[in-house]
């Protein structure tokens, strides 16, 4: 390992390693729990142990993991611990991270069909088998993304592109015959459908946020009436998102009335089901998606729900020929015999991104490890504890459910007895949040309801069971009684 | 593993297929030569392998990893294989492969400091360590895209946001405020820079490719006619990228003279140093750097030719609260304390991606594993062999170089005595390149130089050594020995 040596390290080394490395997380993944989830690591306090400059010399790879037991794991937040609740839960399983070992060695970039046959085949087989799994029909289309931020912008995208006589990809928004185009989201929706918007160069201005009551969803005669205002007004509306599990309370909007309303005035229904989506695969769930199979695109993330490691978003669309003219440029060094003869697709032509990991591999990997049945049964079950848990708060005194339990995830707030001043309560359950934090022992995060700071308990590691939930119960009823809170 | 079972498969499934693909994946490296380095596999004959329907039941790890041998190996292009030399090669190389499984085995999302300190602090120190390495000054702030596409987006949006009195953000591009904004190229920048003004709503027509010669790069006297007929026009010139190492014929763009006419007329200035930038790294290579110190952006991709696994493109910017400015919405249920008191750093804020993998760990493994002057060493070698392929096309009677070798790529084309009809001898290249690959044995793409069909021999994988340019060299001679053109 002298510098002066050429190629890669010796595979004795990579065999020695590796087999330590197979054997530290199976160790860590037998053993989360003993870390706290929630990193209790200081701002700079990682980066302080840290050289200020690279080394000169090789060190070996023994030094390196050393200084990652050392220096790093005390800085990571451990997404997959069980008593991971913030935000959406998600896992690094056993069947995924065996196919990223495989991606990596690998090493393919599928840009091309030519550039690994089967990336793009069995992103094509996964894809199918996923579009079967959520029930939607024959002629809907899945492109692999990193994540829903970059979906929900390329359906955006996609939409502009759709828009008649306008040709936005050629003439760019600011050519004089480029109305306002306005896209349609709710108050719930989540931001990155605006943030697409924002890069898109449809401005924030033109992202109308239409209300939502957390029953209901929302609000479609708002919907429709923003949207005749619009065209009035010489505005063109072309592109309405519809959530099934919106990030803060998992609410589902109307999608058959928003499908009407799309389909009424010509916009691009749009479905953000990155995490409720995947709740599809279950039988008994599947009435919650009712005028989906109407939307013109749709984004479910197997990396959020479905046991898949980090990155896999699943994009899904009805008009896969509006995708590619939106995004597709083809330079010559690209050009393959096969393109030229149009005999298979290459996907690169359907998103921003040329370069493109062998993604689909971790998906077949888990689709196979698990069967429909495992899958269908382990989501299950994470909807169970979420009721579980959400009758444990109905039924105490001092906590309150913020909202209906309709996928995984528990929104709910301490409410003790004699405290009813919002703002109070606002803080008090802040601190509880941080307090329950500070152990160590789970991670939950908050958003706002109405006004009102609200917990979330997302359930959604595959390591999590029913004793893990029961735990934080406990903790959070114990924690509470701590708190002191100037009222 | 009945699929009434709950949690994650059994660790000790994990441990025995994980240790398999430890020795899979170093018997891989090791005999990566036995494969055939661009796949031999026909259009749809990877998928017909493939059941149509996703399984029930959950199947055996085993059972799957003999469908990967089986059916998903012979699919796989090799672009870890030492005569890959296509498009740019990369490595998925030893270091990097151990990184990336600690990094799904945590499956971090560090799209906060929160949710891992680690992840943010040690992007933040690693990318400082490769702009030392780089030569750049201090002042210039890294942040890790997936690929050169987004990292030229991200550029060509915070030039966007930086323009004054704009507030795209906001407004939109329709707005009647905003003027046609012009952005110039030349005619070898990369298609990603069209794709990303077509996807942030600036138009093809708006994007400017100035001219350029094999030697010295774009035409600055023509980019600067086109920059004042445009001010002439009423448009708003606001974003030119200088290429160092184009990915046709790792052309160099006069930077200095470009980096003059960008601060004249106050635009933003992208440095694409994708393939070449990595260059920087040696210390006789550094004078074709001169000038990038005053971009305003830079992007480099450690996964093309610094031996780290896809994808990790390193975008470095000396103006990182406009990339901010561009790209930051913080929702409430993203909001935490270290936020708010603004202490920390938050990625998501850069960049259109919300989720983040925790991609700073393999280039920490990179970097430490080979050290400076390793890395330094590797890339030297891969310049010095593509000399020296390039005296071998030079001496030889029927083969001709087509362009200056400045980094480790080779770009050349048979001319055999007697042919000099352009298109016979673009038949002539495209059935030599053709035929070479289908033996297996080597992999080359093309390009089109002045209209001529060119050859690429692209050196960058960490196990490419002066045998495996010989046997290429080899090669090429005797297949061409076989071409029959009807000219």
């Amino acid at each position: 390992m002298a510098y002066n040596e050429l190629g890669d390290l010796p595979l004795d080394d990579f065999r020695r390693v590796g087999h330590e490395i197979v054997d530290w997380i199976a160790d860590y993944l037998d053993n989360t729990e003993q870390y706290p989830v929630l990193s209790q690591s200081k701002p700079g306090e990682i980066k302080s142990q840290l050289p200020d400059v690279p080394p000169l010399q090789p060190e070996s790879l023994d030094s390196i993991m050393a200084d990652f037991q050392d220096i790093i794991m005390p800085g990571i937040t451990h997404w997959n611990h069980p008593n991971f609740y913030a935000y959406f839960s998600n896992t690094g399983s056993v069947p995924g991270i065996l196919a990223e070992m495989l991606i990596t060695a690998l090493n393919v970039n599928g840009m091309l069909w030519r550039t690994s046959p089967a990336a793009t085949e069995l992103e094509e087989v996964t894809m199918d088998w996923l579009r079967q799994l959520l029930g939607l029909a024959d002629g809907w289309d899945g492109i692999i993304m990193d994540g829903a931020s970059m979906s929900s912008m390329v359906a955006i995208a996609a939409a502009r592109e759709a828009v008649e006589g306008l040709d936005v990809r050629t003439k760019g928004m600011a050519h004089a015959t480029v109305p306002q185009l306005r896209v349609y989201i709710s108050e719930q929706t989540h931001s990155s459908l605006e943030k697409g918007a924002m890069v898109l160069g449809i401005g924030q201005e033109n992202v109308v946020k239409i209300p939502v009551d957390c029953e209901n969803g929302m609000d479609v005669d708002a919907l429709e009436t923003a949207v005749l205002r619009d065209i009035d007004e010489g505005k063109r509306p072309f592109f309405v998102c519809a959530t099934v599990g919106t990030t803060s309370a998992t609410g589902v909007d109307p999608v058959p009335a928003i499908a009407d309303i799309a389909q009424k005035h010509n916009m691009w229904l749009h479905v953000d089901g990155a995490y409720g989506g995947m709740a599809a695969i279950v039988p008994e769930k599947q009435h919650l998606f009712a005028g989906v199979d109407r939307a013109d695109s749709l984004v479910v993330n197997p990396h959020k729900w479905l046991f898949t490691p980090m990155d896999l978003s699943a994009f899904y669309t009805r008009r896969p020929d509006i995708v590619k003219r939106a995004f597709s440029l083809l330079p010559e060094y690209l050009r393959s015999a096969e393109t030229d003869a149009n005999t298979v697709r290459d996907y690169m032509d359907y998103g921003v991104q040329l370069g493109r990991r062998f993604r689909a591999l971790k998906l077949w990997f888990v689709l196979r490890a698990y069967g429909q049945e495992g899958l269908i049964a382990r989501l299950r079950d994470h909807m169970r504890l979420a009721q579980l848990f959400g009758s444990w708060v109905e039924a105490s005194p001092t906590f309150e459910r913020m909202a209906p339990i309709v996928f995984s995830t528990v929104c709910f707030r301490a409410h003790p007895q004699g405290i009813d001043d919002e703002e109070t309560l606002n803080k008090l359950n802040e601190a509880l949040m941080n307090a329950v934090n500070d152990t160590g022992h789970i991670f939950i995060s908050h958003t706002k309801l109405q006004g009102s700071y609200t917990l979330r308990l997302a359930i959604g590691n595959i390591r999590t069971a029913e004793s893990h939930i029961r735990q934080a119960w406990i903790l959070l009823q114990k924690m509470l009684t701590h708190i002191k809170i100037d009222s």
